[in-house]
C-alpha cells in the first residue's frame, strides 16, 4: 500500500491490479481527484485494509450476471475467523464486462509463412480457425464483426500459435462458447485478475500465450486484441460492492467525505438495499423458514439469497439475504430495524452487513 | 460410452475418470456385479446419458462441505436450455475426501545432490521446505504424521522440483492452507478431475509436476504420495447425487432394479429429502418470501437454499430449495405434494427435482 503522507486524500483500496474491472468500478464510484485509489492483490487485502482503518473505502466484486456470486467475497462477509467484524457495504456499482482475447502480434508466423492446411490441420485441437488472409498479417480485429454476441465472437487471425491461456477463474465460465470453439484443450492458468493475466502475457515474448482480459488492459500492457467481446452473453455485467468500516455508534448517514463519492444521490432515500447474514439451528425444523418469514412479516422484498458452508459443522450454512430497504439510524420502528430485532428469536446469529442506495437502473 | 451388448446389466454413468471421487461414490451406491459402471468426461455427459435413456442411473457431485455447491451441477439442474427435462435425483452418497499431493519419486535430484541452501533459497517462491534428510531420499510419506489436519499436513520430501500443479478447480479451494504454505506461486492447471490430474502427472516424466488427487489415483497411475491429507478440514466431505430419468407417469417408487442398489433401505420411509427449483417474478415484491412461506405452511423443514443466475434476465435467479420430506405417488395430500401445488400461485415456475432417502448419518 502506498499511502502518500503529503496528501490528505482518503484512500480507496480496490482489487487490482490497475485496469482491472474492479478498477473501473472504483473509478465509477470515486473521483481520483478526491481520493487516492490504491490497488491491492486480493479481495482479502481490501477487507483487511478497510477493517484496519488504513483505507477509507474498499471496492470488491460481488456477483456476475452469468456466473453468479463471487464466493471469495461471500466467504469474507461470512467472516468465519472473525477478522472483519466491522465491514459493511455502503454502495454498489455495475460494470459491463467485455472480455477480449489479448496476445502478441502474429509476427513470428508472419515471417515464416505456414500453409493453411498445416495451420488449420488437426481440428481435434480445436484452434486454428482463420478469418482473414494469412498474407495480410492482420491479427488486430477490425470492427467489422457486426454482432459478436451470438453465436459468438470470432478471432480475426490465427490462434494456432496460442499454447497457453491466462485469466481469472470467473472469466473461463463467462467465455465458455468462444473458448470451446477456438481454444479447446489449450492449457489454462488461473491468475488473480484479468489484468494480471494481460501483464503475464505481455512478459511472455514467445507469442504463444494469450489472456482473457479487457480492452483497457490491452492498452496498458501493449497487447493486441485478438478477439473482442468473447463473453457468452452480451449483457454480461459484474456487480461490485463499496465497503467501509462500521462506526462505533452505527448506523451512519453519509459523512462529508461520502458526499464526494460520484453519483451519491441525497434524494434517493426511497430505494435502498440491505445485506444481512444469518446462521440457524439446523437441528430445529423450520428454523430457516421462520428466519425468512421475519422479512416477509415486515413487508421486505427479498431480492436474493446466497449460502456458504458455515465452517462450524458440515452441511450447516450461513445464509445471505439481500432485501429492499434500509436500516434506519435512530428510528427503531423502521421495517428493516424491526425485522432484524425479530431475527433474534428465530435464528442462531445474524449480522447486518450494510444498507446502500440501489444503483440498478430498471 | 462402452455399452456391452452381451451384458444385460443396467448402465450407471458417473463423472470419470476411473478412480475419481465420483467413482468412489458410485461404488458406494451400486454393486459392480449388478451394474455396468461407465465413466464419462463431464457432468453434462452424465445428464445427457441418463436423459437419453442410455444409462439407467447417473452419479454426479453436488456439494462439498468446505467449498459449497458444485455450480456446474446446479446449472444442469436449472436446465436453462431445456435439455434435461426428465432428470430427477433418486439418491445421495457422502464420500470423505482425503486429498494427497501425488508426484514422481525424487530420483533426478537424488543423483544430483543440491545443497539445502540452494534448495530452500528463494523463500519468495515459497516452496522447498524440507521435512526429511535429503540423503534418505524418502519422498514417500510415512504414516508418522499423527494429526495432519491442523495446522496442516506437511510434505515428506523436497517439493522444490515441483514446477506445475494439476487438479480439479474445487480441490484448490479445499487445500488452500497446504498449497499456500508449500507450493505458493507454483503454476496451476485446472483439469476435469483429480484423477485426470494424476494421469497427466504420470505422463510427465520430467518429475516437475504434481497432482492434488486421491490415494486410489496414486495406485492406479503409479505415483508417489508426496503428502497425505492436505485438505484444510479433516472432515472434508463431498456429497453426490444419483440421478435417473423421470418415468412417464411419475412419481415412481423403487423398481426391482433399484432394489439392487447398495444400502437401499425399504424401511427408511420416514427420512426423505426433496429438491425443488423455482423462479419468481422479481418485479413482484415479496414473491420470493411468499414462495418460501409455502414450505413453512406445510411444516416442511428447508435444509438448504441455492441460487443461480436465471439466464433470462440479469439479476434474476433460479432458486433451489432442499427440504425434508417426500413427494408421494398417488397421495395428493402429502405435505410436499400440497406445497408444490401451492407454489403454482406464488412463483413463476417450479420443478420437482426428485425425492430420495436421506443418507446423512446424524
Amino acid at each position: 500500500m502506498s499511502e502518500d503522507p503529503g496528501s490528505p486524500k482518503p484512500i480507496v483500496t480496490f482489487l487490482g491490479p490497475v485496469a482491472s474491472y474492479t478498477h473501473q468500478a472504483t473509478l465509477d464510484a470515486f473521483s481520483s481527484s478526491d481520493f487516492t485509489l490504491t490497488p491491492v492483490v486480493t479481495i482479502d487485502d481490501v477487507f483487511a485494509s478497510v477493517q484496519s482503518g488504513t483505507s477509507h473505502r474498499g471496492v470488491v466484486p460481488f456477483e456476475n450476471s452469468s456466473n453468479g456470486s463471487v464466493v471469495f467475497t461471500l466467504d469474507l462477509f461470512a467472516d468465519l475467523q472473525h477478522k472483519y467484524p466491522d465491514i459493511i457495504v455502503c454502495g454498489e456499482s455495475y460494470i459491463a464486462v467485455q472480455h477480449c482475447l489479448l496476445g502478441h502480434p502474429d509476427s513470428h508466423h508472419a515471417s515464416h509463412p505456414i500453409s493453411v492446411s498445416e495451420r488449420t490441420g488437426g481440428s481435434r485441437v480445436g484452434s486454428g480457425v482463420i478469418e482473414s488472409p494469412l498474407s495480410s498479417g492482420a491479427v488486430t480485429p477490425t470492427s467489422a464483426i457486426p454482432n459478436p454476441q451470438k453465436p459468438t465472437a470470432r478471432p480475426v487471425g490465427d490462434l494456432a500459435r496460442i499454447k497457453k491461456l491466462y485469466s481469472h477463474p470467473q472469466a473461463w465460465g463467462q467465455c465458455k462458447i468462444f473458448l470451446n470453439a477456438y481454444l479447446k484443450g489449450v492449457e489454462r492458468q488461473d491468475v488473480s485478475s484479468t489484468s494480471r493475466a494481460a501483464q503475464l502475457v505481455a512478459e511472455d515474448l514467445t507469442g504463444e500465450s494469450a489472456a482473457v482480459s479487457s480492452v483497457i488492459a490491452a492498452k496498458i500492457h501493449g497487447l493486441e486484441v485478438l478477439a473482442r467481446g468473447i463473453e457468452d452473453r452480451g449483457d454480461n455485467t459484474t456487480r461490485f460492492f463499496v465497503i467501509r468500516k462500521r462506526a462505533e455508534a452505527e448506523v451512519g448517514d453519509a459523512t462529508s467525505v461520502d458526499r464526494k463519492e460520484i453519483g451519491k444521490d441525497e434524494q434517493g432515500e426511497g430505494d435502498w438495499k440491505t445485506l444481512v447474514s444469518f446462521t440457524i439451528d439446523h437441528a430445529n425444523p423450520g428454523s430457516l423458514a421462520h428466519s425468512l418469514a421475519v422479512f416477509e412479516k415486515y413487508g421486505l422484498n427479498l431480492t436474493s439469497i446466497n449460502t456458504r458452508p458455515s465452517g462450524v459443522e458440515n452441511w450447516n450454512y450461513i445464509f445471505f439475504v439481500e432485501l429492499k430497504g434500509r436500516r434506519e439510524e435512530g428510528i427503531e420502528d423502521g421495517p428493516v430495524n424491526k425485522a432484524l430485532k425479530s431475527l433474534y428469536g428465530v435464528c442462531r446469529s445474524w449480522r447486518w452487513l450494510g444498507s446502500w442506495e440501489n444503483r440498478l437502473a430498471r
